[in-house]
């Protein structure tokens, strides 16, 4: 079995769930049917397997090194991007006309998905270049996108994000890094950034930082930043790489996951003129990189699933070949060893690992099917409508992958016992590397005060009404159902006590009071929003079943049995998490800082 | 502050909570006071901050080398035990009459957690040296307490555990190593163990390995296993270090954490006459080192506790320190940043993780208590009890602070954000240390089985009712204060709720059935156990403000505020958990292994 992919999977959720078939009618997709996509899948598997997943745990072990002032990767960091570019895969998901293939996004998380899941450190150099790339392309004027996406597309030239800076991690009102307007077509950029991945290396001939920095005279807060193009090496008038424009390296970060990819503090201007390029409007910046920021927060919850599934499948293959035990009821010391899939527990952390694996995957195919069906709809109201529920989603489609996830790494460890708490196995570095994954982008308590203070209170609460009807939606489809009636009603209960928390916390005046529970009230809609994953896909599974082979009889019954654990095991859950939420509950925030030790 | 303990909680667990005070009155303790008590836990918190805490990160990144078939410990490792064991804290525990200083285990577990918290991978030698000793002490014969215990309690020699092999992970009945009689005073030990911590080090003079073996011609499973001493070097007649034993070190594994203390492989007998000497009595080996395991048992908990303790304490500095953003309510970008702890959900990281450590911390102390009861005990119905109820709760203090004092690890480097996921800040190590905790000395589904399998079962349901009957007592005493009244309701009502469980369970005829939501059992009762011992210092608490200073009064209410949470926010959880305990739900039982994947 494949230890990156389970095919079956995806197939199940772009054609069975999400209905890709449908969208590859719409015009914009014409050039792709199934089987094309089939062999791009096929084509990047191979390339994922043969050179991301062997090195995976080497750049683990190996992390790049800082030498005089450059950066230093392991060599074979180099011919397994150079292949990953050769495919064309950095422009899978652009449009024809900015040079790429216009494939459906959800196809092309399927795709990136294989590589983030091989080798998550190498995945991200990909990851931000594709993210800078966009940003660039939407939001760049014809020049910029002239001078710079082809390189970037092809792979030549790597992106980054520069948010982050020491005194304002997540408080991007006070970065202070300065943007000084010249008459010569350049900002003069001054200041540094902090935890700045892939921000430098020695893979690509140029490197082009996205940066967020303040001209000087403007709005204080996050009204006066702006964002601009800063390339580690001037790129002359022909577009070729000249000298080095002061963007220098003031050391490498060395964190506990994440090793394969380099994480960077970078000083902008220390050295001599650091050249910055404007994006569209100054002081619009903040506006621009959310949407970088939005796409990367799906990102970062698409790469917190490809780790768990990583230790899944990894955990799951172990299980059925270690032996090890035997049943509770039979002692006799002279029978055989059982492999431990037949102990009820490892059943148990296998099934959880599915249903939070699977679920939230699912969720990531959901948000893709979003972003694809706005592409192709013409109708204003439509897209609008898709966008809302895009909007509400996002931080959950974050941070529930974040907790549950990691979640999922620290049971793939236990199915192995001592061996997957030894460098030998590979399941200790994927729980190494997911726990990031609250961190990033938005760190888990912005994503609740993001959801409970920002999206379900936008448009008069509007989009918070469109995903509740979205869920009714399924619910009015699985209560026809016999066999899903009875997790249709379950489901319908759960909506109703989010709605009733939602209700409470809306009605107080105290904001601070209103959002000392956000992130509970997170992870309780999350879990909702999973179990209707779940439901979606027990629906599906239900269909498929009618005239299914052994092999997707197996594969069915296992997703309605993943559905069953969901609703029995862990929707239940919610009410716990909502009891402080919908009671104000001020435990917490009451809190004087003296209290906690008493001094 | 200090980065390892929290004395003022100590004092309030030793002699507010548990009553520390009337047990030094008790004849068996009578050399000691608190005064002295005080002195000695003085000496122990400096040597542990001069010489465990300083080089805790240096031993975590450079794990000791496998050099020639010999250990390379970093230079400080030896200085850092050298001190450890000069200050005779080896021995605090034993009896007066095996050479020991006669402390209460209370206190003993109070020295313990501050080399625990300083320097989790040193403090494992000590460990490991202690439980060995006690094993000896309790069931070897007097030649071999003269010939053994001396240099063990002095720090020359250390001790290890040697129960685990390959084939052979938490199924004892399938050990292979043997143990040959001969006619000379010893058996011929052959055969590997894995796993085995502090297996082979440059630090002492003599390794005393306790070994599992079976002797050939025995019963098959775990009644054939016999128990001995296998030092690495033969020891003369004069208890001088002779030569080589042919215990040889066939590799060191490399953990995820506890890189500070070697973890080998073991090879017995393969290069020459290894020889062991039997404890006690053949084929009881396994009643022996049930001890040990029960006392390790306790010891892993406290230790998961220690790694929390200490993430909590650097976090809860961190955020006191840590300038960023703003409340929600003020967004003027110009106003002064605030310490992260005036955040209302760095506040309830900081809550959770307190509610977490200190709640654990309460009931190991309460362990302690019941071994120091029974020790000055001469009813021998009221000994039984006692040992009734750890017999219970042992699999409960190994397993919750493993699960919980974890998760508070994991909130611990959330507070601290990108910093927190850095190699440069020391939470990740205790992060990765304390994920250990679940696997060692019987796994996590492995208490689970203990528990709802054996513990609840034993004595007709004994030891249960004895556990239910001590919480309704706490709960009795705090429903006639009336602050606390409504914490006694809700714990009387999950008291009921697992005792419905219970019966559920116990009413069943399959037993793998029954057991098959054992680990979701385990945690249940844990958290109800941990409402105990809230409430029980809450109760502690309550007294303690009635006459307190300002600082006493912070202390105090920080208690009552962590209470508060643990009633809120943690408790209500038990009613998901036990939802498919008691509905005997077989969702993971009855999945097949081609259910997973569908293949």
């Amino acid at each position: 079995m494949s230890m990156i992919v389970n095919r079956r999977d995806v197939n199940f959720l772009l054609y069975e769930v999400f209905d890709l078939g449908e969208l590859l009618r719409a015009p914009r997709y014409d050039a792709y049917d199934r089987e094309a996509i089939d062999a791009m899948l096929d084509s990047a598997e191979r390339i994922a397997e043969d050179k991301y997943l062997p090195c995976a745990a080497e750049l683990d072990a190996n992390e790049p090194e800082f030498d005089d002032g450059e950066v230093r990767s392991p060599a074979v960091v180099h011919g397994a991007l150079d292949a990953y570019a050769a495919a064309g895969l950095l422009a899978v998901g652009f449009d024809e006309e900015a040079g790429g293939l216009q494939l459906p996004h959800s196809v092309c998380i399927a795709m990136g998905g294989l590589f983030s899941c091989a080798n998550t450190g190498l995945w991200g150099y990909s990851f931000l270049t594709i993210g800078a790339a966009n940003l660039l392309n939407s939001f760049g004027d014809e020049e910029q996108k002239e001078r710079f996406l082809p390189p970037m597309l092809e792979g030549r030239w790597f992106g980054t994000m520069c948010l982050t800076e020491t005194q304002a991690g997540s408080s991007l009102a006070d970065i202070g890094t300065t943007a000084e307007e010249t008459d010569k077509g350049f900002y003069r950029i001054a200041g540094s950034k902090m935890w700045i991945t892939a921000g430098d290396q020695d893979i690509s001939e140029n490197i082009v930082h996205m940066v967020l920095a303040k001209i000087p005279g403007g709005t204080a807060g996050v009204k006066g930043i702006s964002l601009f193009i800063v390339p580690k090496y001037r790129v002359d008038a022909d577009g070729s790489v000249g000298e080095r424009n002061h963007v220098t390296l003031a050391g490498l970060n060395h964190k506990m996951g994440h090793r394969g990819v380099t994480n960077t503090l970078l000083n902008f201007g220390e050295t001599g003129e650091c050249r910055g390029y404007l994006v569209g409007e100054p002081h619009q910046g903040l506006k621009y990189m959310f949407q970088m920021m939005n796409e990367s927060r799906l990102g970062v919850g698409h790469g917190a699933v490809m780790s768990a599934l990583a230790g899944f499948l990894f955990s799951l293959d172990y299980a059925r070949n270690r032996l090890q035990g035997r049943h509770p009821q039979d002692k006799d010391p002279n029978s055989r060893q059982l492999p431990i899939i037949e102990h009820a527990d490892v059943k148990r952390m296998l099934m959880a690992q599915k249903a939070y694996v699977e679920g939230a995957l699912a969720l990531m195919h959901y948000c893709a099917s979003l972003i694809d069906q706005q592409k192709v709809s013409d109708d204003s109201q439509e897209t609008a409508r898709l966008g809302e529920l895009l909007d509400i989603l996002t931080p959950i489609a974050k941070s529930w992958p974040s907790e549950y996830c990691l979640e999922a790494n620290k049971l793939a460890i236990q199915v192995l016992g001592g061996y997957g708490y030894s460098r030998e196995y590979p399941v200790e570095r994927f729980y190494r590397d997911n726990r990031l994954n609250h961190i990033h982008e938005g760190t888990h308590g912005i994503q609740g005060l993001d959801i409970l203070g920002r999206k379900v209170r936008m448009h008069g609460g509007h989009a918070f009404e469109l995903l509740v009807a979205s869920i009714i939606e399924t619910v009015n489809e699985a209560a026809t159902t016999p066999a899903l009636a009875k997790y249709a009603s379950t489901l319908s209960d759960a909506v109703e006590e989010i709605e009733d928390s939602t209700r409470q916390v809306l009605a107080a005046e105290d904001l601070n009071l209103c959002l000392a529970n956000a992130t509970l009230y997170l992870d309780a809609i999350g879990h909702v929003v999973i179990a209707w994953m779940w439901l979606k896909q027990a629906l599906a599974a239900t269909k498929g079943l009618l005239d299914a082979s052994p092999s997707d009889g197996a594969f069915y019954s296992g997703k309605l049995q993943a559905c069953r654990y969901f609703f029995n095991y862990e929707l239940p859950k919610i009410s716990a998490q909502l009891k402080p939420v919908a009671a104000l509950d001020d435990t917490c925030v009451s809190a004087k800082p003296e209290l906690f030790i008493g001094e």
